[in-house]
């Protein structure tokens, strides 16, 4: 009931930090579709920690190997296996350590959900557990780009009060952000972020961020009203990842200062079909995409495993000092930007199968 | 596959603005809740328009009725339906107007979607389809209030660029809200967001705001994880709502602005169990209720359907002038506070039955 | 989780047989399809009891209207609400009846369920909440037959121990089997089974029976392996209608007895495609259309409503003797024939549309 | 959409036959439940070929790795990712071969409904799709076990046209099914069994049968109407295996020959509780468990896969003549047995989970 998502194109993840794997099944894969673990690898590491000095320096392998649903290099439209073992497979008991629920992790509230909770690592709760989305999303992607030419780019747009300018939506490409270790695609602002991020490191402490993700070249009609919408969806999908607390698409929070006549959007005459001169709705209207790019914002918090001495109390009421020993990452905006890119096609991709149980044949992509 | 939300407490809503009625039929009712008409009808009438001379002068009665699911004034366990007669049956060809996709309407991604759209009133997109949403939201409410004393309070916390000033929200009630016509509890921010509705409206223009809501007294171990956590289902349900354009939880956007020292929420004793000194979480820890209060975000863009006159085209293409005739809604927020209400309602029901499958007896309020 | 089914078409049934009205929503119908109550008002009359004095001699009107996602005889692609007002609409509190579950009946079982029930009629368990789904079937049918040109044709292959000769099944018509009031094809089967019924209606009894259905013109590739196979949804769909106690398939029961030899469809050509040269299959391989005629049966339990005396126990295990007043329906089959032609239409209109979305274009009719 | 089944337990499956791995993801288990390979590697052995000379003999070692979802040996309430690798991991290409549907497989199915199929095995049609099950139901059913001390126990009742006498429902054991080879517990008939085994092994020929099935203490109140009865799930679930082509339950068809006052089952006390007398109904009424055992048969067409040369035709309409190689299993109904078991464990759990949302804590057994 929790750890599926999609309706026609079903992923399912498992596995925690110290289990012996995590990935996903996708159920629903379209058939026919060339693919190998090369298609996947790629943003499995972009996901991976350790990229940078500005990042924890575990070095984790993360390779992928498909069990199922494939032969031959293509997709046989049966459920597809994505595995990856983990390094560290021994399951710790922290002896005290145990008895002390976290500020702001998860411990504490998987103990009162399910009565017992994994000794360590963080369990489901890990970013590990992402590992599974990134390789089922990976796969979506290389359908939607197939099909639409869909073009998903996630960047960096801020680290704590650090907001890059915006971004040219028509233009932003992964390479562009890839450039910059950060991922923030502007280099000035890139340089900033990335002294914040020592300062935050060399003080033990953490930050937040947000990352934006535009999706372009998706077809008119994706969105599901009312329950379904397009952005609901994304929405949910988004707010599923660890560490966010928000979500805004288009105008976002900024357009409710705005009136209705700045905000709306005319319609112009694009190629054979309809666009919109301003993109406030930012790509939905009526929670259905317009062709318009799709571009939303999603916030992180600033990550609550610190090397800073916290004052909390442990399961029996008793105060205690606690601090994180080792290194941490500090920010995880940086290797966000993937996982997000993922969440936004697994989204897409589903919505994309309905509205072809819809209208078939009837799925052009505008303009 | 888009108009039904939740598993074990289903919501299926129906109806068009001009069809002859809308309303939900409510699927997993927990069986011998008291209720009748009387139960649901004031969160309807907080719903309805023309409450105010700020909001729209259409009278519409909305009385609902039961259909079916309860016996002698208590549920049975089976299907709820609830339905409300629209006024207005008379669906109407709007001539040439029909031809014209209105700016940041769903017009246009409707005729795109589906081939055929509601040829006046907005269809699905109106803003009556929430009548179904409300209606079975306060069912939920109800079966949360009595089995955990769950209360769900929502207000608008921002018009335009006014914004109202931190609520208390462990105190802040319906009746205080209520008590301004604008639904912001501060008087003095009341007056300011009443004039700038009046400029709006004198205007022929809209604005947009912020609705805020807490939930009190929700159960420790409520969401599902990790695509169902609790926060992803309040983002879909609120961006499933029309005109919603953002939803944060806890510190939200904000948020990403601290270092974790500061946003860490310390645990200590709070009764016979745990609860935190801050509550930067939202109420939330791991995509899990962690006993505190809930509170949370949702952006409302400014309304699309405004008197000033704008240059768009329509589906050939060809330029148009376009302006809407007799009054509208120009803000839609105080409104919309019992719409949020309700759709937390649904997540918070359905999240809770899911946790009572696991562990029947223990899903005890924390203190 | 109970009174919806289908993904793609999903219909939600709600009503009890004393509450105000019964009916159904349905969600994800094809935009575009001509639809008006005289599309769906002859399966509800076939289904009506009163149509002979073999059955039950209440007049129900059973007169369906659409509330909602039609505009001008056309559907929107939004949930299609549909609802048949109930006559009597009285709950009846049966005194002491209401304290003997009746043998046979869902009195207990919904009893010690819920807690609570429906204190007469049977509430959900009636079958007048099969009104709904014939509603929703009927147009699950007409979509298919303009689509697919699909038929779909049920008759009455048994009662008590009387079984028909095996019927045409390539010739079968809706007229034919209308042409008898017992809705078995052949005449002289029908004369008996007409006198069999009359038999034990004198002796206050009641008997069992089965349906036979055939589905023609069902395209190739329906049937969603591995859990949606498309026999394993029919046989849901069948065993969720009342009375109901057995399902098969093709050769069926009777196959198990048969070797391979004798049992293997050979393959040949057809037109411009495949066939098989005999159809012990029954129309699906691998829980996949094959596009050879579907043809199953469905066994019906004798009614439990009988006039004579049964010796039972009441809630608190008291001894008593219990016997059904007035005219009850003896044999369910007759009117069970469209219930079970809707069933099979709901199944296989869901199924079409998951294929649509994977494969469009290429869903083309065999031969 | 198709390799998930259940809502609260929900088990998706993965894997062809010449893949990497076979296995399944369940996510939903209870937390707390002591669980190693050690309790799931007993009914995947019980379903393995090669147990006797009258099956395959392929050994397939079929080790089931637990991958996720437990610590310490206790699960998690998080997803449990079980794996079982392939022996034979190489995909063949057989050349002409692959042209020639082969005679009530499901090769021509697969390639209308996918456009491509797996080359070799079966794909996802191989009877080793089943393991995933096996393994998801063995979970299931410890928990079922240690909860409810639920009981469920398969044999074979038939192999063509031997059919053996009643089991004595209320004791018979899997122990007693094992003692005979053919998993048939009347010796007698177990012997003529295995003669008319040999003798279509003999004849490269292949015989059908049928799979009794009892699940004793099972609560009362499982079942979810209308759509999710306890016997619609059921006969889903037994309709989804491979090579079923029919469901009956309690009196199933040949209770359609009873008369009403032959079939009723008269309720009586039993214990603290009402039970009936007699047990048409097979442990269900209106849908829901009624306390009483469950009882139901599954037919199991004749193997498909004989020796004998068969005349059909290939993707091209040429005449072709197939007689497969090698030896294979004659008869599939001693293997269905843990099979069934496991699916019908599936199905009460998901069942029961439901009924503890609603009334938790009164979810007893009867007596």
């Amino acid at each position: 009931m929790s750890s599926s998502l999609g309706t026609l194109y079903k992923v399912t993840t498992f596995g925690e930090s110290h289990c012996k794997g995590v990935g996903a099944v996708v159920d629903g894969c379209p058939p026919g579709l060339e693919l190998t673990e090369a298609d996947i690898q790629p943003q499995l590491s972009r996901r991976r920690p350790g990229q940078s000095d500005l990042s924890t320096p575990r070095q984790e392998a993360d390779q992928v190997t498909i069990y199922s649903g494939t032969e031959f290099g293509r997709t046989l439209g049966t459920p597809i296996m994505l595995l990856v073992h983990n390094r560290d497979q021994r399951p710790q008991d922290y002896g005290e350590m145990s008895n002390i629920p976290r500020p702001s992790h998860a411990d504490f509230t998987y103990q009162m959900k399910y009565g017992i909770r994994a000794s360590s690592g963080g369990g489901r709760s890990s970013a590990r557990e992402t590992i599974g989305r990134v390789a089922a999303g990976a796969i979506a992607e290389k359908w939607l780009r197939e099909t639409y030419a869909t073009e998903i780019v996630a960047w960096v747009s801020a680290v704590g009060d650090i907001e890059a300018p915006p971004a040219d939506i028509e233009q932003i490409s992964r390479t562009e952000v890839d450039s910059q270790t950060i991922r923030c695609p502007d280099p000035a602002t890139a340089a900033r972020m990335t002294a914040r991020i020592r300062e935050v490191l060399d003080a033990k402490d953490s930050t937040g961020g947000v990352v934006t993700c535009v999706c372009r070249n998706v077809p008119v009609g994706l969105g599901e009203p009312v329950f379904d919408k397009l952005e609901a969806r994304l929405a949910q999908a988004m707010l599923s990842l660890p560490a966010t607390k928000g979500f805004d698409i288009g105008s976002g929070f900024a357009g409710t200062r705005l009136s209705g006549s700045q905000h709306n959007d005319p319609f112009i005459q694009k190629g054979t079909t309809l666009g919109t001169r301003t993109n406030y709705s930012g790509g939905v209207q009526g929670g259905i995409s317009n062709g318009e790019p799709i571009i939303f914002r999603v916030a992180f918090k600033p990550v609550a495993t610190i090397g800073i001495a916290q004052e909390t109390v442990d399961f029996d009421g008793k105060t205690v000092t606690l601090a994180a020993k080792g290194r941490h990452d500090p920010c995880v905006v940086p290797r966000a930007v993937p996982i997000v890119e993922s969440m936004a096609a697994l989204v897409l991709i589903d919505m994309a199968l309905h509205q072809r149980s819809r209208r078939p044949g009837t799925l052009d992509l505008r303009g």
